[in-house]
């Protein structure tokens, strides 16, 4: 053996010296001591490793990770809310600390994540005053404790304490979740709905993200299984998808209908992936819609669940932003709710509805919080994802906490109850004001019409550039919108996504841009927007 | 295309009716509405449903998800330490719940994993401190505060306050975490090994965990790709390389060296791998080990490093346990300082660093904190490990502070410094005797023998079990290890994970019982186990 390496040794030296050591294998250092020589003291062995690499450098120069090496997979997936724009926008904001007059801005305004509280947005008093006891549990025993805290956090930091084996925050949690908060989420579901929820159906998991990479994993197990995706998508979708080597088996949402979601697309896309020998195991629902903003029909939701029931496939429900909705003529339904009511149980129908902590009124982003309520798999599959789950142990303690709070707030004669109200309602009409005032904005601009914004925290509206915007951009290999959002960036230091990156019908441009500044920075920021949009129109006219 | 699914659904109910509805296209309801029929009424659409489910029940018996049809590589993955064990183990929990003189004992005792919060071990309280000032910042604002919290740790929620932008805790964070907790982990990093570190390379996870999965993500493309992974070996490893499709490449532990690392055996394997066709991306080593408790010696780790830059492997550096070391006569060393030491730099060695809050003396596994520095890798493959990062968008707020905490706790001076110094010291000496007085005790009897716990929070005891209880244990279909676990805790209520778990050298049986119940159960605990254990050997003497 000790041979045949000397041999690969002395192979990779002729290599090296020919040039031509490209082969993983090849980087083999011909100085590689024999592997049962004792190491020489650390003084000698530097000596003798800064040798080896001088004299093996052509060898070293092949290393051992490069983009031909990895994951193909990991190459192929792409994620647009965090890609370029965003890298451009943090170099920018580095220019600006160094040199605050290089810029004709004088700050960067992320408009590119829905994440409030970057943005300025407090966080909801209540929650943080419990989370805070919970990390800190010796608090309670202490009388000044009240002096500080309102006595329902304490009551409540009490209450869930004693849900947690041995009240021990710092402790793994069952791969689930603590079962006691399950079941008190279980239980604001079941309030929400009017149909029966249980906690052993809860997976709590560190925001939606890794639940969604979960379902990815169990149903995708080669590039022969489809999921349906929106086009538009919230690019986490694409980018799991891709992960975990599936197909995106894309349905496009209807933007002259405010982005409805039409069955006959879905069934047609669904053959058309059939008659390719795709295997569609599910299809992705995101309501209150990202990045469209729509805050689908009860009736069309009830056609797709019959759609999924019908056809064979996991319905995985995106419902992050439930309560966020901005119009007084919509309201949330859950999937799960929709299928109950026309009947269908358990035995009908895979069903899985995402939740997180860093959407709603309390945008917790940092405390990165959520769950998936699984329904309709048989108990051997359960098996498996509780296995998923296992793998990684459980989520953070302090995120389900959050999650078990954020679906049962104080209740109507709670001391806290009517400052919680004030907070939650003033984000809320904060929010669907700013909604509006954007949306206003955007259509009052010549080359751009923009949906409303019923719910979640984007606007998606379409750029109708000049012929003249489009070539320049293409002729430097860019999209035209990434191209409209770099030139945007860099005159007003507002970031958007391109909405390239969440994909559109061929040929059309969007842009995601968030609804989350704070108000009083709103006019500014529509003003500059404004003044950009006007130059970069007039200097493209056809 | 309308018509062509009026056709499948006619042939789904002949195929029913024949009973031989099996494929899953077949589970299409033959009552589907036609796509443009708008949905009826929630009443009628109920009966509609239930009818339908009558009518299909024989094509509906095909559920859209089962073991045949979801991702194979799931099916594959095992992960012993929250396997069949524990979950029998819940089982005999609840039982004891509804009817405590059920079964011989009166508590489960969970010594499978290591989670010292879980058996009572109490969080240190200047980290808790500072969690909790961090989640409610409008304490920082009043003057009762002082009353409640160290002076220091009020200041240090200030500093870390300040290097989050805006103060924002509930916000997501950049995706390597906040820039300024990474510049403080890479200060305790310096300062541990006497060589520089830098925040760039710090990405702050949730828990060790994810780390590891987003490193195996990028190196495994296909069975192809292996890594050498230590056996016995903590399940994640193998659990991760089948989820991600590659092959684990073995190098046995040497039981009798004391769980030595033997790079003879590291070069056997990896040829051994290489001809069969498979590229060894990587080597896991674990130090301190887990399961097996033994802290590698520095000249063995510089063989170990001189291994992988001369085979051209990526080092997965598992140092989580780097503070739990009980002996006299070892020390921690990073694999970075080692490789610095040997005068190997960033161009010579790719390397990765996992590190946890969920071990050490502070034990906060419910927090999933914990960060992975990566050195060596270009930059182009950094940014595809950014990209990884991002989809997930960050890890959660509170473990990230925790993180930059424990690498750089209370200083002489400080005012916590003492009562801190006092708690840690506390559980670190307790934690050696217990490892002691447990080591002690499986070696005190018949028929097993285990080697000292020099680190982390494991003895990995060999079984010598007579040839009758192997027969027994082969007949039920169980591995002898697991049988002898079942029936220790069906006689006793202790909970440890067989051997066969982490792999082990065939022939050979073993156990993982964490050293963590707290001081004053471990002799009761040991007397239960000595008296199961005895009663086992009589029962089966050969």
């Amino acid at each position: 053996m000790r041979r045949f390496a000397a041999d690969r040794a002395r192979r990779a030296v002729a290599a090296s010296l020919r040039g031509a050591a490209s082969s993983r294998s090849a980087a083999a250092s011909p100085l590689a001591p024999a592997p049962c020589h004792p190491a020489p003291p650390v003084g000698a062995a530097a000596m003798a490793a800064a040798l080896a690499r001088t004299m093996s450098t052509a060898a070293a120069g092949t290393p051992p990770v490069s983009l031909n090496t990895i994951n193909p997979k990991v190459l192929k997936c792409e994620y647009a809310v965090r890609g370029e724009i965003v890298t451009h926008a943090q170099n920018l904001q580095q220019e600006l600390q160094k040199n605050p007059d290089s810029l004709p801005f004088d700050e960067i305004l992320y408009c590119n994540i829905g994440n409030p509280q970057s943005l300025g947005q407090q966080p909801v008093t209540y929650f943080r005053e419990v989370l805070s006891l919970c990390d800190h549990p010796a608090l309670l025993d202490k009388s000044e404790t009240h002096a500080l805290y309102s006595s329902d956090a304490i009551e409540r930091a009490w209450q869930i304490l004693d849900k947690i084996p041995g009240r021990a925050t710092g402790a793994y949690s069952h791969s689930q979740g603590i079962k006691g908060l399950r079941d008190e989420i279980a239980a604001g579901i079941a309030a929400r709905d009017g149909f029966h929820a249980s906690g052993d159906n809860i997976f709590l998991t560190d925001g939606a993200s890794p639940a969604v990479h979960m379902m990815m994993q169990l149903l995708i197990g080669s590039e022969k299984d489809g999921i349906l995706c929106p086009i538009p998508q919230y690019p986490l979708y694409s980018a799991s998808i891709a992960l975990h080597g599936g197909s995106l088996v894309p349905y496009f949402l209807d933007e002259e209908t405010g982005w409805g979601l039409e069955v006959d697309e879905l069934k047609k896309q669904l053959e058309e992936a059939r008659s390719k020998g795709i295997t569609v195991r599910a299809l992705v629902a995101i309501n209150p819609g990202n990045p469209t903003g729509q805050v689908l029909a009860e009736e069309n939701q009830k056609k797709i669940v019959e759609f999924c029931k019908n056809e064979g496939l996991v319905l995985l429900a995106d419902e992050v932003y439930q309560e966020n909705i901005y119009v007084e003529d919509k309201q949330f339904h859950s999937f799960k709710k929709i299928a109950r009511s026309l009947g269908y149980t358990d035995d009908d129908l895979p069903l899985v509805s995402f939740q997180s902590v860093s959407k709603g009124y309390y945008g917790e982003c940092g405390k990165r919080g959520g769950y998936m309520e699984i329904t309709g798999f048989s108990p051997e599959v359960r098996e498996q994802i509780y296995k998923l789950a296992s793998v990684n142990l459980c989520s953070n303690v302090s995120g389900q906490i959050l999650a078990s709070l954020v679906m049962n707030p104080p209740k109507a004669g709670d001391e806290s109850f009517e400052s919680f109200m004030v907070e939650r309602d003033g984000i809320l009409s904060s929010l669907a004001r700013r909604a509006k005032a954007l949306e206003e904005a955007f259509n009052s601009l010549e080359g751009i019409t923009c949906n409303k914004a019923e719910g979640a925290m984007y606007l998606f509206p379409r750029l109708h550039l000049p012929q003249k915007a489009i070539g320049v951009a293409q002729a430097a290999g860019t999209a035209p919108d990434a191209y409209y959002a770099k030139r945007l960036l860099e005159a007003t230091g507002i970031v958007i996504v391109p909405g390239s990156g969440f994909g559109q019908v061929p040929g059309t441009w969007h842009f995601r841009c968030t609804i989350l500044p704070q108000e009083d920075k709103m006019p500014a920021i529509i003003s500059r927007f404004k003044e950009f949009h006007e130059k970069f129109m007039d200097e493209f006219r056809d």
